[in-house]
């Protein structure tokens, strides 16, 4: 596996590899991988010859009272962990090589898909997310690149970018993977303490609360919501910061679920935020 | 000549090109070409076996009360022109192909690069600079592309973002190409009246009277702006927009000239407003 620092030296190893004849594909990470990750890998691995995982704690994403300064880190961990993946080359650039002095440039989803949900609650959080994607991009060209559902609101501005930038990638999202008590894998997740990390599974069981009352026929967006937060409601630790029903696609707040909607829900326990979501497919 | 109406189709022809072994080139216009554009395409070709041309004018960098609708345009002569310059493909694509429904993201350079100059008189126009010209080159994806120093704000701006985003392409500046008496060949000189034409070479003027005064030892600025703004102030149907002094790279605005510096201007004559500039290095 080689080890990438500059947007430069990932060009170089993806066309090297286009070279060779082989399909690329790219792995966006921050970090401290977890199963959700290694899903991400394999079907990267199912796509393409040379998978690449790049590691970045963006800044730009987080901000000014977040938890930058304490995203869990551990290089070492991560890189032995992509290399038994299989993983061909691991981009893990400093601050200064993804943003030397003089940066200036950002892109920017506008409109619900960055303004809703995470976004009304991490204001500059997407623009950041997706200036850093394009970059991504644009530096290692690959074929395809594979993001998470959890995620999901992130994988919708990547869509529209790509597709609004006429950026030559394929974007792939992959399933939710869970822990066996239905807790969301997040890097996150470690910030729990024993008590909040027991309740956790309350978002899963939220949604999959909506979506049995959606499966009865119940199509109101507000009713679903009402069943998801009643469930959170009897968490103790939970504060809700949002649950919602939201277009699939364009992520604008829906009314009647009669189109693919997506019930998306984020949940402080303590400090730490985590973030959930099901779709709902009449 | 091919004639390309799509990203998709102008990705095709380059990289088709690309897989002969030839280099590739993209001079992006808003058409209606004059002998600034040649010698762009000129400076493309002696880069580039393979030379795009994009014919686009692109809405989203005209402000509200600007010229968007009348804008001048010919297609017929363009693609006459392009074809005896050489041109290889003319990307003229329409304006959904460009924005189809849904369109939502933007590319922006911060600072000074965006906000002063003509940023100022033409607030958004930037945005809507650096959003199309990045996709341009992610649908082209030439090897270099071409721009004229009559837009010399434009050309910092994408200077700034291909370096910020990664952009794999090399751009090339080429000076500013003039009437006989003087005046920056632009598409918008047609609507001058024949009294503003014949005035319209004050902006040449203006330039050389500063860097006169610039080459027998002035530094300060501000003594640089007045010996331009002088003579401007002599021509009875231009009026002022700006005359600035600022960083060649950054666009900061600079008080001694002690760096490479840009003296730029813009002047309405009736509704139409002209720009030129001028290096200053000391």
């Amino acid at each position: 596996m080689e080890l990438l620092k500059t947007p430069a030296e990932a060009r170089a190893f993806s066309r090297a590899a286009k070279a060779r004849g082989e399909r690329v594909a790219l792995v966006p990470t921050m970090g401290y991988l977890h199963e959700g990750h290694f899903s991400l890998i394999r079907l990267a691995r199912q796509g393409a010859a040379a998978v690449m995982v790049s590691l970045f704690v963006n800044p730009a994403q987080f901000g000014p009272g977040e938890d930058l300064g304490r995203y869990p880190r551990d290089f070492e961990r991560d890189r032995v962990l992509c290399e038994r993946e299989g993983v061909k080359a691991l981009f893990a650039p400093d601050v200064l090589a993804v943003y030397p002095p003089g940066f200036s440039t950002s892109v920017e989803v506008a409109g619900p898909m960055s303004a809703g949900l995470c976004g009304a609650s991490r204001p500059g959080h997407f623009r950041g997310v997706a200036t850093v994607v394009t970059k991504l991009l644009c530096a290692c060209e690959p074929d395809l690149a594979v993001f998470g559902q959890k995620d999901a609101q992130q994988a919708a501005v990547i869509r529209r970018l790509v597709r609004d930038l006429d950026l030559p990638v394929e974007i792939v999202v992959a399933p939710i993977v869970r822990e066996a008590d239905g807790l969301a894998m997040s890097s996150r997740n470690v910030y729990l303490s024993p008590a909040e990390r027991a309740q956790a599974p309350a978002l899963k069981a939220a949604l999959d609360e909506a979506s049995a009352l959606f499966a009865r026929g119940e199509r109101r967006a507000k009713r679903l919501a009402e069943a998801a937060r009643a469930r959170l409601e009897m968490t103790p630790l939970a504060r809700i910061d949002y649950v919602e029903l939201v277009d699939a696609e364009n992520l604008a707040p829906v009314e009647i679920v009669d189109q693919p909607s997506l019930l998306a829900l984020a949940v402080f326990f303590g400090a730490t935020r985590l973030i959930d979501n099901a779709h709902l497919t009449p």
